[in-house]
């Protein structure tokens, strides 16, 4: 389709270029006669202004990136649902980029938003050190990490508190007599994974408890492979996901064992199925809606209040008990 | 961040802007020498060609556009991936927008994508007529349609044999015993919904069974209010996608009733979940990730090849049979 351009509009209309500009622009007063042919022209040719033009002169484009593992996963989902509503409030749409946390696709992939000049990023990588990042932000690019925070890296970020979260959640199955414990955690390079780690570890040793750590990834076949190869029943298996959680659960269950009367499985993140599964499944909810849309917001203030200073902002996570876990 | 132009690398390279563009373009040879301050200067100040300055002159963005009801539907979840996996490869990327099957804000989404200079969309929208979109493909805008055809606007799409997977359902429902029906369906302003409903009334009626069928939307909670308050139970709650069945099967197993034992509830979609419902889900497969990726791969020959007569995909479906009905 060959764009229509202003020149068309004011050859259709029979006017000047500047004319046709004033009328768009409101910039100064034009007759109505003049006004009403411009439209006309307007309306039969179709003729939209180019933002890219526009864009070009203003230094922005109004797009946003953004970068996370899977929209498959339903967490990535919910946090992408809540950064586009807002962002689409604000007139900024936004290019949704799948890395599968590859550190070389999430360079290439930074490097092709920025060619198409995104007026900013939201970033849920891997959570290592990036170089490339690292020295676009140096030099003022703007990005929001989402569910990271990333060593070395000064930037605004938004998080939920994942060790209070596992805090709780230990603190819950304590009480409730389990004294036994492995841990099927996620993938070992992402942030959110290591820091539940570091807390679980933490409290099992103040609580003097037996326990087992696994990184695996953030999937139900993860979860699933595992529960069909372990030997000695826990009293909880701690999961790195929700995901995970339903693969163990699944994985047992055709081995013939119960839960939650043989041992307790709990989760991460009570995406949207979590509370529909057999059994419902104990877990610890993160905010993923509002965790899209905070960040989006930031970035946001970012972009058009020029603010220079990182922001850092940090979601509560709730203990939702269900039926996965047993009492006492 | 001040963008850093073809001039300033000129300037820190001590050379001329078109020698800098013969070094970005390969176009005429340059000495090593030069090559290599050109280079120098490029790496030190972070430059990188404008994709838009280059999509100006080429009427290209290497941006498509793409308008779904909602992300955090795992049947759209699947999709989007399978269509930015494929664009990704060919150097697109990929806006996302949700309209919640809004027209207006489809007509919305519809207009900031065309202002962005989208190369193509990708579109699932209602389905009803829509005289904007209209337009825009009459005047040669790239557009394939996504499970949707739309009456009235000619234009390429990507869809699923909905008729032949609805019969297969049924024959396979009737042949295990199945004589009453309730089809709880989704919004009746959708395609696909429209298309079952129509097979599944004529099936009923070529086989004179008795049946009900409401429209209602297409998710959990439509599916767990209408189980709420069923009175009478059928042989078969034939639902208009996995949601709506997961709904359905809770409400009722809350009430007390067996799946399948007391009724058979079945699926249509057949997402990640529904394998691992408890009961399975009996249900129809659609091939999520091929209707995206093959929608992208006939846009991408629709804009690059200027292919001018539209061109149509059925993909087929496939009965997936669990343990959510009975036998005999």
């Amino acid at each position: 389709m060959k764009r229509v351009s202003i020149k068309d509009v004011a050859r259709e209309a029979g006017v000047s270029i500047s004319t046709v500009s004033r009328v768009l622009n409101n910039s100064a007063p034009v007759s109505d006669d003049l006004k009403e042919k411009v439209e006309n022209a307007i309306k039969k040719l179709d003729y939209m202004p180019s933002n890219i033009a526009k864009s070009l002169r203003k230094g922005k484009t109004g797009t946003i990136g953004f970068i996370i593992p899977d929209i498959t996963n339903p967490f990535f989902a919910n946090i992408v649902r809540g950064a586009e509503d807002y962002l689409r409030q604000r007139d900024y749409t936004l290019i949704l980029c799948n890395s599968d946390q590859d550190e070389k696709q999430e360079v290439k992939l930074l490097e092709t938003l920025i060619s198409k000049h995104i007026d900013g990023l939201l970033f849920t990588g891997t959570g290592n050190f990036n170089p490339v990042l690292a020295e676009k932000i140096e030099r003022g690019f703007n990005v929001v990490f989402l569910d990271r925070i990333i060593q070395g890296i000064s930037a605004s970020y938004v998080i939920v508190n994942n060790s209070k979260g596992m805090y709780e959640l230990l603190d819950y199955l304590t009480v409730t007599g389990h004294k036994e414990f492995v841990f099927i955690n996620g993938n070992k390079e992402t942030f959110s994974a290591k820091i539940r780690y570091e807390t679980f570890k933490k409290v099992m040793g103040e609580k003097k408890l037996k326990f087992t750590h696994f990184y695996t990834n953030f999937s139900y076949e993860a979860g699933y492979n595992f529960g069909k190869k372990m030997k000695k029943m826990p009293d909880a298996i701690v999961c790195g996901n929700d995901l995970i959680a339903y693969g163990v659960i699944d994985a047992l269950e055709d081995r013939g064992f119960k839960i939650p009367e043989d041992v307790s499985v709990t989760g991460f993140d009570d995406i949207p199925f979590s509370k529909h599964y057999k059994p419902p499944l104990t877990t610890v909810r993160q905010p993923m809606y509002e965790m899209g849309m905070k960040a989006a917001e930031l970035l946001v203030k970012i972009i058009e209040e020029k603010q220079i200073n990182t922001e850092g902002i940090i979601l509560e996570p709730q203990l939702v008990i269900r039926g996965s876990t047993r009492r006492g």
